[in-house]
């Protein structure tokens, strides 16, 4: 592992002193680390928002240990695992619930994995309830400082890894039928589909589109940026990740179409007809 | 003191710039200090809120010079001080207004103080609302780079400095009489009682308690972890910092039994009359 | 520049991964780097309290590079720029929309500029929604590695970078006309006058003043702290940045009298007739 960098992603949120206590035992373990925070804003125990968050930002950061804790079943038998992967230099560490798969394919698959629940980095006693605190953190920190996968767990197969497949769209008679990735804090609202999607269901930029949910239908414009449509109004983008999008210039689609993760959406052209 | 590192936890938040100010206060003073962030979400002015999160985080942390704030007496003549405590080489800097008194108790007690409220470490003109940027972080800052505690103000009798002592717990016939010491970003209420008052009373794990405070009796379940009971079941644990706490899994305690800080709670068990 | 410091500002909020990819992108491109987040709470694409906050918290930030990212425009054809200030060893990256501009008047005002909207050392491909992460942070990045301003972008001429004049109270009739300027997280408001404004207006510590917004008109004193009053009561003080600030103490000043950003507010005193 490239020494000193660790990244770290939680549901801790930052209304108590979990994420500093994080910071503290990693310090103390590793006083060289420098610690990367990506968020500590996944929702509450959504491993499957954690997941998908992971792996669009880890191609950004640093090669390093990839601390990564949406742990909603600590302190039942769900293994606790540090993964090496395809490019090298990198390891990710978290329980074993799915929210790493996503991240280690994309990083070019789970290469060998231990379990670390019974890590000699642990710290003792092992609460029930923080184990961010007690095992994951301080084995990120041991990694951190040059310690091998072999030193800080058990082997295990990495066939038998909880594995966590994304939704992705399918396109039939040019609607886009997709579900809802993933919101970002201004509202905006990840489909898990790609600009070949729309393409593939003859759209092309500057058209309208029917946005079609659960309770709403709502035309908007496909764009290349947010300020292309007015103040309010609904604009089908390409995201930063590479993921289509909903977007409200300067509000909220999450809000205006009541929108959530794993909802469907259609997607289609408006054209006159005749 | 060790030198470079340097905990903060205040009440400032994260909606304005305040935190991010000390920061480069302490940067401009000691460019080589690292910060780590404990919490900044001390609920607004809660000087007993702030002291208890202090002193369950500071363990955790590495030594340094340990900085907090929660001042609701900022412009008033409270004084403001740095204390040297019985482990060595940690150094705690903030109001002498009972914030830092229990940490500094469970680090082996205060040793030595200096009032620091005219230190020369000030940034003049010492404003009358934000004595972080002003006092508290530069002089945390100049600790340290390596100052002794005369060289940034004046000593003081420890056996004057402002007490606070945590409320505990008492156990009368099969009841543990606790109060609210705190909550955490989950909605978890963490009580002024530990596992041996459970015992004492009579209780143990796999027992259903009754749990009644100011408006509401509940049942729960005294158990090991959250996820021992169903999502939105009342569960008894003993939690990460060693404390008996309410949760509610995947819920909020607080929010569903409307629980503050403070407040009386009565554990027992529950079990079959006659 | 002087190496390795690099400040940063934006409204992108800590409800997902933006602030941490960003931090992921400059410690890529400048590992030895240190980043200090000054806030990431400017109301969401609010230019003037960005610039606000802004040129309020870099005097206090040691030199370095100082970026900053509110940016309604993103996608557009407004220019992104770094520019060179009176204050040696001091860079500001940012967009062109006025963001940076009462800060670089505050540290001496521009002396050069570049444009770096298509700098070399943008992330590509660029996004249409994410120039934090493909731009901004890289090109901060390459400053605090060493890059020079004519490395990073290409010479534009000061006279037409966009101004934005912070707005100024005056006095007449004893009367301060002020603006609401900036919120902070306690719900402080700072007004858009000076100490000596209040003075001007034949104010003096210790008096009953009358503050008059648009819907209400309510007495308070001015006073040299917040605790000068009693819990609930208006206080007008001169805040930590200079500037004449209503609180409530132990409340919300910005709450209580329903204030915003840029709303008039008119100060006098109240005295006995006759």
């Amino acid at each position: 592992v490239a020494p000193g960098v660790i990244t770290f992603l939680s549901d801790y949120g930052l209304a108590d002193e979990s994420v500093g206590v994080c910071h503290g035992v990693i310090a103390r373990r590793c006083p060289q680390a420098r610690v990367i925070d990506i968020s500590h804003a996944v929702p509450r125990q959504d491993v499957r928002a954690g997941a998908l968050m992971l792996r669009d930002a880890l191609p950004y950061m640093p090669a390093g240990v990839h601390l990564a804790v949406v742990d909603p079943g600590v302190g039942t038998p769900r293994r606790a695992v540090a993964l090496a992967v395809g490019e090298p230099e990198r390891v990710l560490v978290g329980p074993d619930n799915g929210l790493l798969w996503p991240a280690a394919e994309r990083l070019g698959g789970a290469r060998a994995a231990v379990d670390i629940g019974r890590s000699r980095e642990r710290l003792e006693p092992v609460s029930a309830t923080f184990h961010g605190r007690d095992i994951f953190a301080p084995v990120a920190a041991a990694l951190a400082d040059g310690a091998n996968l072999s030193d800080v767990g058990e082997q295990l197969d990495v066939a038998t890894l909880v594995r966590l497949a994304p939704t992705r769209a399918s396109v039939r008679d040019g609607v886009v039928h997709a579900r809802v990735a993933r919101l970002d804090g201004f509202g905006n609202v990840a489909l898990d589909a790609v600009r070949d999607d729309l393409y593939a269901a003859g759209l092309r930029v500057g058209e309208t589109v029917s946005v079609a949910s659960a309770g709403t239908t709502r035309r908007g414009l496909y764009a290349g940026a947010f300020a292309d449509v007015a103040a309010g109004e609904l604009v089908l983008i390409v995201d930063s990740a590479g993921a289509v999008a909903l977007a409200v210039n300067r509000g909220s689609a999450a809000a205006e179409l009541d929108l959530h993760p794993g909802e469907p959406v259609a997607v289609e052209a408006v054209r006159a007809t005749g």
